[in-house]
């Protein structure tokens, strides 16, 4: 299954020129998925020719402006390009009701349904479902109410194993077994065992997305063994306080969460505005967990 | 007086990379005047260098999102760099309420006093004084409420002819003089007529901020002979249908409406995506107004 990431910001709440506030866009297979939408994503998402009519559910970690001030100018515009096909948000409590005010002091009738999905962000849960993916909340320590997202591909089907397949199976009895389900006879006894006529499937892929988060660990369980785990990583380790007190996380602290979690990957974003060159926590995450890479504005990675 | 006009976006409704979405900026003397505030406008302010702690005061046409979607994360921004003076914020009804649920959600207390001010966009009357300048509302018809606004700067004193200034002039009288009032005799008859001993004020300097409007002839008593007249000319004249419907202008209205207002200078702008190269609504404006610019993004005029 394809499932592409975009990164469309990687900077954090006082802007800077040189990054854009955060955004990731997921196409996986015919399906858009923004996560977070700062200031400015849908141009953005112009500049990296992602379209938009493919976009049909949006995430918002939480109500702080730099993960949402984007989403009213982008709702607007997918309505001035004449959208009509439903779109999905998920949010924290007070996202439907800023999102309508808005609409009705600019009068504004949109000409698709727009679907407001309330988060609790309190537990991890299972927010969504669709053929190809569940996505399951991450409860963040901010200052306010915020989740992350964990995206897994569904189970794929065992491959039927054609050299060795018996003749006389029907069509359901091939679905049975590519389902992981053994064919029986009459009296209930195994006449074809699932895992003699069948290749094992490949492990879903998975994407873990957390923003903005005091260093977390209960949040392991919920991420282990994740491909790829973007986390938050506002701060060199030297300034843990100023994490702390800010409710956000190091970079030495990412790269324990992703050694611990065993994830793939790591990447790490939301820099503060004062860290001009990147470097230092590229090194500091790398000490601790060394699969580790800087987002960047634009930067593509297939998952 | 310094009165200097940096076009900040150019864009209208839909976005386009070239051109952001509308804001001017004015600094009088030492104080900053936002007009309009599109998305993305702090980070025009930042591109410019233009120094937001000078921003006193922001003016909101209508609450179509182009012209205002900017306006939390520029808030917001100014709360994160500790500013403590105070913000006035002038607009239609419905702003203070968007403001202000979006600051609930996000639990951000302000550091600074931001005062409201809701705007009659139906008349046009002086909706601000200080030292310097007055403003002026100027009634738009656009789909929601909508005005412009006009800056004037206050009269000059008049200039004493030093020369010839009688030497048995007091502080007192010589001050009167300036302001244009004559000096008495005990018997009310005039001793010293201003105008014999001083030499005329220069006309104050005064600009027109006109966006978005239906072609609105009725507005040129209020505009007539500003210095400089910034009107939208969203649409060539092509497509008058189009910018009736919308309630827009057209180049060649825009001109039409800066001939008949006898202004100094026009400056047309909130152009409509669809135009790539702008020179054709540049030909149109100047065939009814020679004395005419495009807008462009970052571009600098002193009036």
């Amino acid at each position: 299954m394809s499932f592409h990431l975009t990164i469309l910001g990687t900077g954090s709440a006082t802007p800077v020129l040189t990054r854009h506030p955060t955004a990731h866009y997921l196409q996986i297979e015919q399906d858009g998925y923004l996560i977070d939408c700062g200031e400015g994503t849908q141009n953005q998402l112009l500049r990296y020719k992602l379209r938009i009519t493919r976009l049909k559910y949006i995430f918002i970690t939480h109500l702080h402006g730099d993960h949402y001030f984007g989403l009213i100018g982008l709702i607007s515009t997918l309505n001035m390009h004449r959208r009509t096909e439903d779109l999905w948000l998920f949010g924290p409590k007070g996202l439907a009701e800023i999102i309508t005010i808005q609409l009705k002091y600019s009068d504004t009738w949109l000409n698709f349904k727009l679907h407001f999905i309330e988060t609790d962000t309190q537990k991890s849960y299972q927010l969504f479902e669709n053929e190809n993916i569940t996505i399951t909340t991450i409860p963040m320590i901010h200052r306010v109410e915020c989740c992350g997202f964990l995206f897994r591909e569904k189970p794929h089907k065992h491959k039927i194993a054609k050299e060795i397949m018996p003749s006389d199976l029907t069509i359901e009895q091939i679905k049975s077994l590519k389902d992981g389900k053994n064919v029986y006879y009459e009296d209930d006894s195994v006449k074809y065992d699932y895992k003699d006529y069948t290749i094992p499937s490949v492990k879903g892929k998975s994407y873990a997305f957390c923003s903005d988060s005091l260093y977390n660990e209960p949040i392991i369980d919920i991420i282990k063994n994740v491909d790829v785990l973007y986390h938050e990583a506002t701060f060199l380790h030297e300034l843990e306080a100023r994490a702390t007190f800010t409710c956000h996380t190091t970079a030495k602290q990412a790269g324990e969460m992703a050694r611990k979690a065993e994830v793939g990957k790591l990447i790490i974003g939301h820099f503060s505005s004062r860290y001009k060159d990147l470097f230092p926590l590229l090194e500091e995450v790398r000490q601790e967990f060394p699969n580790s890479e800087l987002a960047e504005d634009g930067m593509n990675f297939e998952i």
